[in-house]
């Protein structure tokens, strides 16, 4: 099956952005019944994780918690100065998968699929490929 | 294939526990030579991870280092209070993928799978799907 | 299709590697038109990710990133006194997964495959497997 290409948009430096809805609209456009789909996001300051769904609190959060981490560093030597980017998208990864159950996307109930910008604003891209069984 | 729903009960508030002799019977009662499988954990409080099965001070180890690096905060807005657990859940990730040679897992020598409990004790759950070349 | 095991020599304790054209040779001889692999590596003290496959100072920075935030403590339990570089591994994380197209890897522009060395030098393997779709 042909690899599908969303278009994520962000507005702020850091964000968690809700893609959920989107990910389950090319399931079903699919007609896949039984599978799995790859998730894949082709930039190297950007990220995508699995969380918590209902409060958004969560994801403000998780956004806080990894700056405090992973800040930004005088003494890092990456000339575009976004090196703490570079580390979160290594740290949260780049890829995700989920499996298909009935033409939907097998999720726990509070799950959500989020894209993760950490270097925004910026105009990004998920890749999406659905395998069947 | 359909998919397997594991039970993992933890005991913890934060807990590592090994999981490869059940995975690895699920794999033997597929009876798929190769391929691979896909490990899933449906929560947004706990994770999955492959790490050492010899040593149990590694887990412990693990266990200690995260709690640390990613405490609980006064500041964090989650009501649940939880937030610390949210964020290592996205840390560790969700998922698990291993391929199957000779009708069992292909790990390393000194690999084992640990389910990762960050806001037990509770009754968990990892399903497993098995796929063949 | 056969697993693929290539060999990585790491010279340094912490060390990031670009694998990526090892990786591209594998998938040009494979033939494969369209599909994905899966890599996965065997080891407890190392792990894969992919980041940006151009300025150096990047990998540099990554690797000084997780050596600040998981340090080496004189209260980890595990004998071998390298917890640091398990817990980096499962951080990281061993495997990764990245879609072929048009008989090549579908990477970003700035996206390379790199091996994560935690606790060399040592000689070390990555296992390669193509998929179809």
């Amino acid at each position: 099956m042909k690899t599908f290409r969303l278009q994520v948009d962000t507005y702020h430096k850091e964000e968690l952005i809700d893609i959920t809805k989107e990910i389950r609209n090319f399931v079903k456009e699919s007609g896949v019944e039984s599978g799995y789909l790859i998730l894949f996001v082709p930039h190297t300051t950007a990220g995508i994780t699995i969380n918590e769904n209902t409060d958004p609190d969560v994801q403000t959060d998780v956004i806080k918690g990894l700056r405090d981490v992973f800040p930004n560093r005088e003494d890092y030597l990456h000339f575009e100065k976004n090196s703490d980017a570079h580390l979160k998208s290594s740290v949260i990864g780049v890829s995700e998968m989920v499996l298909i159950e009935n033409n939907d996307l097998a999720l726990g109930v509070w799950q959500g699929l989020y894209f993760c910008e950490f270097d925004g604003p910026k105009s990004r891209k998920v890749w999406i490929k659905i395998f069947t069984d």
